[in-house]
């Protein structure tokens, strides 16, 4: 038998189950938070003071006393107990000890259930500041290498099948776009996660005279939120940031399988360095390139969070059930890849070696100018989609004879259309084809040098 | 044998199988993006007219030509073929049809792949636009019952217990803000919608001297997009859409779990109208909240697309795949539960009834007052950890009695702390409670009254 | 205002809204269930007249009755309403229209809530036959597509990287493991999708002396259920087939995800046949592998009808509910997807055409025979460990050289060990290097076609 | 930098980043396999030995040396290493550091793919066989509490409004039926973990003259795996094993949601003892039903991890990649979870306690009897649909009174059907209305019981 949590015990007649009370205990996921609750109270006695609800002197004991179980736990002095169930109940156990009874004070005008929903939202507005800044590098990194890759060609897919010549730049920053708009969304989370749910105590807001504007500036809040019910049951917020996270792994997961694709001997693409890859316990001539694929592996994982949450939040009444406490592990677990995995990557990628001329003889195979030469047809008046006939019927004798189009002679082209001439030969080429489609969003050298700056213009207003 | 589609057979030496045709084929659902499809071809012709890569009659023609095939559709003329795969392909053939060959020139410097994501993009926009108006909808009749319902006293519950009394109107403002969250998160979703991906072609851009950012503001797209090969790929929109449907589907299941809970016998707080119900083949005496019920099943459909939609671009390397096809039956059924669920209940909740005789005498038993009780005993000077156990071993001694804390005598009562005098009775009753919590976000009925017009002015500013 | 459904209405004080009788209907989805909810009424009826329950000419004149319903459905002579809900009462009402009042007493000791339940039940045992025949005809296809290729060699890939020879056929066998697996879970399902809760009635039972076994017998079930309250809310057999599906699913995004690879140019290890295939309205060369492309898109489906139907039935109380309702049309999804998709499959794998050369010569490159050194030297008494390192250094050695293992001289090798000897050169071989690999589960070729063997007497036997 | 693992380290040219050995190894979650690890090696070695590929004297120092490193762990004396990655490379580390060079010789005709696979398969069977014991002993306890209130009144809920009595015991028995179930389930899914992949090496088999079916048998494994690519890249079992654990939680979070109804003032039903329940820091009255409500809110967890597992396989080509060390924290906490849960329902349920007056006086309002009257009208000679109109009005009219239909009297009955006589009142009682469904399945006391006997027998004779 445990002792029952003197924090409530005063009408039941038997102590918690031991199973049961290690069974429902937080403490073990939730120490991580000890930080943000003690900011929390410390703002709490703060404004306790100032709307009088305390005296001063009693903030002063118990900010000063909270200051010390900081130290403590920093410096590995705490002791932890699932007696005391969580976070809460743990920090103030500490600064009762410490203080005295003025500690037993701290908690007037509020409960756990508000308490646990304002170190959350601390916890996971510092954690976005975190992970928009490895993104942040990330995107740095992409530009970069991007920069120096703008003219490397490389066949452009769909379908795995080679369309048409790309750019190495311009491929990776599509990737930059995919970030782009991570970092948006997280910060567009970060709104909705930056509003102050104490004072909402239980769940109806308290009878003390406090005044929840204080407290929100003092924590850095935009704003006390506006219902208590909503305050204590509300956890949009992390399956939002969640459903953030579950997007930047897919991007993730698309960049790791290319460049798995890319390292693999069929492609040989690029080179990924060794300290990045890991080897075979049984076949000596391996290099895998693990990161990328872990970091894919991993994707499963965050969808799985997010999939928890949502299930966890389905059909919840008002205001705060016990369900809630298991908003936490899906949610810290996922902070926890998504910064190994963002490092991981923004560590990685300096470093990827492009296989140029690989990348530019892949290209070259492939009929990848195909559309050049519809698009030279009808430049020279046949309407697109008969354009579109000869080429195809020019591929399938290409195909036959085992010949790209640049290597079929100027009279098999005429074959298919008397408006060929001459000319046709450089939209042929890879560089050719690349350099023309120069607009906003195309692939030509000068167009993805142009959204290189723009991409490092914006990195460097954040 | 299905016809090889003609767009695309120039190299293909036998014709698709007819099963794989219809496999494939998505006709039986992008048809319903006809609208916009046209809309964007009608954009696109008249930027290539500008540009002067199409002649301006030739754009006349075409402009005139896909009205007349929109007006065939309205008017169920059109004839939907299986062999021609897609709405593009239909109403390009059908255009072609009747203003001839100048019809084939619609596809120049554009392909289905920005096509479609254009189209997409387009009616997500204009389905976002009509939710957020049902939210809207929603949220003005919830916010005119709380106003109606600002003095109504009912249990406050955590873990389905009787917590604190507090007003229905307050209750149905934390709904309310749930649903200002969605508003939000609708219109955050909708910025990265707003972006045109037409130009993209295939996946590198085009070789013809096009203008996207006249293209953009003909559709009235914010701006085009910065990568081509990003822009046919790039789901990101109908997962975020997705999600936010997910969240609406969340928060419609919780009210769905109240209303439901409330129109039981047990609880027995609210009536539905007889509309809004069902009833049994074989009880004749029964009348079930069907709609909040269904609303509350349909919640794990929303949920299933978002997981349908993650897993779709998990690991999808660049540019377009044909996996990507699969984005549109999740994201429309997202898109139509929605629309009903909002609608079922915008049209709803002006009706449901409270009966406040029994929410009150809910609210009376439970010891819901106890929190008071206890503040009361902190007032007079005990720390509240303390005040705390007095009140539980108060609530022991009443449920062993059978009588709530108002109905012991002071004498009863002083036996737990000689702190409490005559006045404490004060404390005790209901409308006393729920007015102390008088603070922004409190459930004192002057507080729900001002979230309420706090609330409505937000609305007004829509 | 439409008709409130007759079946219920005596309590009701006005009509169903309009829009919501539309959105409570199932009718939209469930008539596909009229063949097995008339099955269904016929043995109900049958079994009534046994118990002395009805009159065996009232039996008589009701199943004369329903099957000439059964007949104007399916001559298309039926007129659904929306106003009658669903399939059973719009079967009924068909029935009584013809044969009158006695009809009206099909609906004696049942309801549609057990009614419904039978339906699914009928419906997903025939449909799990048919999908278990599918399997087996692509596990058909597999094993002889592996008989015919049991010999030919190539890369076996861990980390996509080039680990060591496997056979072609080995590999193809692998894949009929998954198949294997899947067919044994469809019938571990199909044991708990067979037995009858017809009798459950509304969830208690009925007062009518009913022999449920009659029932049972009649319609082919194993056992009537245990439970009444069970029977009308149990979804388990739903999930656990959808379950089933998925992971069919994910064993086909397995498969479609190596033959896409397979047809890439960069592999170019297989050749699909066109009927298989489809092309770009822009890009005249391509010829993309859409169907597994699209069986792979496809995967995200069935994975979220999963978590659609998980998070339906999660919290949901005894004994039925609305939301049930919402089982249908994810269930029906995955059934039509797993139909498709395996009969794509079953039809194109017999067309898959090895490019033998090109696999061969792949395997031959990238060191895949490093393991096979690794052994030759322990078995001339190195320990595995350093033999290891051994060939990890002669690879290293290797790729400077730009060489693979077979291709060094014996004097380079030997500076790496000296346990090497000339006959060092019969295992760098590919063929050696498969044969070697002789126990049961091994590439061997022998054991390849022993499997086969095996797998087909395994199919023979069902 | 982090040392090289030495078991691959040959062909690489620099160590492993220090932040992507730590990121990229597993020995942080996978060392809770050590005992199946070693196990495994020990199986391995003596069949090793058997076909003379070490010596029986080295096959004798590594089983000795694998107990002592066994015994080392059991103590606490075991460093774990990150640098050694995983629980393999540990053990064998600390393996050949006890008994040298000889210690090298265990990975003789193995590879780590094949060993993980082997040691997971271990684990979750005798895992599998935990948690079946542990469903076992929650049916027990759920039957004999329904043995003793077989005869228990309440009211069977649809729509959670009223329907018609049941026995209490009749309900329990249906939660039995669940757990029916997912036992079936676990010993299906058992079937499937039973199976060998040792020797499957790498991916291809082994060059050595191994015989897999020795070890097969030394592991109590029912065969070996057919196919060596499959064996390595399988986690077919994983998935299969984590739907069925979603299941028993979705069974449990139903339980959960009645226990936490039951438990509301609202209903009243029953009393959970003080040990499973936990207060509020701020509600001094509150006693929280924490275990069914934290039971309820890890349903969540159990989908994500299936969601994860899924999303995880989804595309992967064969055979082994990095991604599928993420298969085991989603397995491993499902394994907790489902423990802890299953543990905390099996020592809970004997001591709930019914509050049987509240569940018959409940039962006695509502109308639950009216399908009784309906049923009674039948079987005067009116069609089923015609007497469920005619109660349906007489329910209307005891509405509009006030009174239940037991309590109108007989001539106020006889207004809606002159059929009516004074023996009406026998069916409107609850005894008899529940003692009237008496047919296998239904919730007459003497079929609960009977109910009870056959399930209890069902649990012997595991």
């Amino acid at each position: 038998m445990t002792q029952t949590n003197s924090s409530w015990g005063g009408r039941f007649a038997e102590a918690t189950d031991a199973f049961v009370a290690e069974f429902t205990a937080s403490i073990g996921f939730d120490a991580r938070l000890y930080r943000h609750d003690i900011e929390g109270s410390i703002a709490h006695a703060t404004m306790l003071a100032k709307c009088n609800v305390i005296a001063e002197d009693e903030k002063d004991a118990i900010v000063h006393g909270l200051k010390e179980v900081q130290n403590d736990i920093e410096n590995g002095d705490m002791q932890w107990s699932v007696a005391l169930e969580d976070v809460h109940m743990n920090v103030e156990a500490a600064l009762t000890h410490k203080i005295g009874i003025v500690g037993k004070k701290l908690h007037t005008g509020r409960s756990r259930n508000d308490q646990i929903a304002t170190d959350i939202r601390l916890y996971v507005r510092e954690e976005i500041d975190h992970l928009a800044a490895e993104v942040t590098r990330l995107q740095q990194a992409l530009i970069t290498l991007a920069q120096a890759e703008a003219n490397t060609i490389m066949p452009g897919f769909t379908h795995l099948q080679t369309a048409q010549p790309v750019t190495f730049g311009h491929h990776l920053m599509a990737w930059n776009e995919m970030l782009q708009r991570d970092f948006e969304r997280l910060l567009d989370c970060r709104k909705r996660v930056n509003i102050m749910p104490l004072g909402a105590a239980a769940l109806a807001g308290t009878t003390y005279p406090i005044d929840r504007s204080i407290t929100a500036e003092l924590l850095g809040f935009e704003r006390p939120t506006e219902n208590s019910l909503d305050s204590v049951s509300d956890r949009d917020f992390a399956i939002e940031f969640t459903h953030v996270g579950a997007l930047i792994m897919m991007h993730l997961s698309r960049m790791s399988e290319e460049l798995v694709l890319w390292a693999s001997a069929q492609f040989d693409f690029i080179d990924l360095p060794d300290r990045f890859c890991t080897g075979s316990s049984i076949m000596p001539q391996k290099k895998n390139p693990d990161v990328p694929e872990l970091v894919r592996g991993k994707t499963g994982r965050v969808y799985g969070h997010l999939m928890s949450l949502l299930t966890l939040m389905k059909s919840q009444p008002l205001a705060y059930n016990k369900d809630n406490q298991e908003d936490k592990e899906p949610l810290f677990d996922t902070i926890d890849t998504l910064a190994g995995s963002l490092r991981a990557f923004a560590d990685m990628v300096p470093h990827i070696q492009a296989k140029r001329d690989n990348m530019e003889l892949a290209a070259a195979k492939g009929y990848s100018t195909a559309t050049d030469l519809a698009d030279y047809l009808v430049k020279k008046g046949l309407p697109f989609r008969d354009a579109h006939e000869v080429v195809g019927e020019s591929v399938a004798f290409g195909i036959k004879e085992g010949k790209d189009l640049s290597e079929l002679t100027l009279e098999q082209l005429q074959a298919f259309s008397d408006l060929i001439t001459a000319d046709v030969f450089d939209v042929l080429t890879l560089s050719g084809s690349v350099a023309a489609r120069d607009h906003l969003g195309g692939t030509a050298p000068n167009q993805v040098k142009a959204a290189c700056e723009r991409a490092l213009k914006k990195l460097s207003e954040r």
